[in-house]
């Protein structure tokens, strides 16, 4: 068993704001995150599926298709795109770090048939990262 | 002469889009950086400031006081907002990076009085950044 | 359940060194990490909470909150400071990674009371580092 | 039970190529990593151990041991090497970086007597990487 | 005017050998660099461009032309490439990093028609690089 | 004319300290900088040196004797050391980045020899940094 990681990057935008608070509770909660007309991060996911290297390619997935599967899936639907208004996969969710990295795991987790997700990481800033492993 | 660099960072989101511009052509220029509703980055700020240091500090410029102008004069205007709609210094421009290190250097030159401002570099993505060194 | 990391970073310095070995012992052991002036790092601390994320906020913890708790309880008391001599918390241990990674476990398990403490990560240079998880 | 991670790098050359696929089948799943004259990278090579800090070191392992055990036993056998041609413990394996971890990890277990190795992680871009635990 | 620069990385191997030199003499100078079955490194490559931001688009120059033009000019031709065997334009030179950045700056220099190169910066490992700014 | 950077680091301690100033003064100019026991850092030590590469060759410089120069004159001086105490070149001077980038640049600039010193960096922490490029 090894574990495969795969890195890509996507820039977004996004507003973190719950419609069933009031303004100043989302100010309260959310601080800045809450500005009106959202802020941007450069997003760093992180995709692990683990399994065994077939014998005859040394292989447990091969890469260039997951690098694929990552940017039809999921870059394609979130690079340069503001995560509140046009993906259609975070609608009626908080945008968090959390929430989105729940998401890419949901899209992710069928499509990959050599090995299997074991890990999703999302990277917001330098400082702040968060882990989905599909534990429930 | 020493050069003494400050980094900082802050996330933002904008869009590149020129109002003179058809629809049509905003998006053959600046393609997916055009789109509607923006994205966003975290911004790599580095602030260069030359000088020599004096002799009883062994400072060019105190970087908490560097630090404390790189935070009052930009980093609480641009972090956590939209460039193109929430930041007055950037009313009337497109927010390429190049415009936004322009707009940093400007601000900041005059206040600098420790040393002398001689270069604010701005890194929009792992793979782009920009400098600006007063040339005219 | 998802995993929520914050990274923060210190400068301190320590000196390796066990008064009971002789001092041939300590550098025989420690080499040159016994230097009786003792040396610094940068130290770079990830603390990683594990919970679930609230329905209301998308948050398991407010990383906000988390940031307070570690300046609080951690940075205030180790940056800038000599951990043999200026931190409580390290008196009577020798500040190894490993111990200081256990310190700081010891402080902040019961202070973090949205989600879980699950690991305390502590890099000391770029190519060490090391990682508590609460594990006996 | 803390875990304990030493870094190192080394720059080698390798192809991918089953030589029982014939010329075509090879470049259909490894692509241009099968082109003949072979590529390179910089191998980033992260070794963890587990273990009780011992009481009268505040060590796991000695990191200078193991740096000298990660030298001898790999990095002077891989370094400036070509994988497929020059490096014995890679004779008859495909060197992707999944068999490369686990080749790294069969020399290395029975060498690490201080503590107990757990995983044995390779970066070989800055996108792609592979970790082994010893799992079979 | 306004300094923009693009990052790109490519993974390669080589061999540092002068047919010229007795094989004493080569391992005498380069060292393991010398080795028969050459070795490899992931270069990373920064081109900087110099020039004035459009009025009209705010940029010195389009990203992702130069990202095209450093594509087709020059990744394609040695990614995944051994820069002794496989590239045309290293052919009769020692690919050092000084090399390799000189022929690169050969091919770019008349290919960028908005600004004008100013440097082309390569990064062999992460403690060696090099930087070509045109001067004889 | 090529640019030419080895990368190293240490790792030091030091205090930010004038003995003419008094107690209060020293805090009010350096803060936690000037507390008594110190604190360190994993310096980021960049020199660069610039050059034609050798026809025979393709170096600027030797980069394995730059290296060595640079172990023997500077990091096997500092690294693990306390700035203040334990280094001979720094006595009598604040040890600031800027202070310790002119010494080190002193004492490196007779002994480049191929080529010619045109830089040396020092970065303190992610943040900071100097350049000193031998400018009064």
């Amino acid at each position: 068993m090894v574990y495969v990681t795969r890195r890509a990057t996507f820039s977004a935008s996004h507003r973190l704001y719950n419609p069933k608070f009031s303004e100043a509770k989302n100010f309260e909660i959310f601080d800045k995150c809450a500005n009106p007309n959202g802020h941007g991060h450069n997003y760093v996911l992180e995709i692990t599926v683990v399994g065994m290297p077939r014998q005859d390619t040394g292989y447990v997935i091969d890469l260039t298709k997951l690098k694929q599967v990552m940017k039809t899936e999921i870059l394609d639907k979130v690079d340069h795109k503001h995560l509140n208004h046009d993906v259609d996969f975070m609608q009626g969710v908080i945008p968090t770090a959390e929430n989105i990295a729940k998401a890419i795991w949901k899209i992710l987790e069928p499509k990959i048939t050599e090995g299997k997700l074991i890990s999703v990481r999302l990277q917001e800033t330098e400082n702040n990262s968060v882990e989905y492993r599909g534990e429930e």
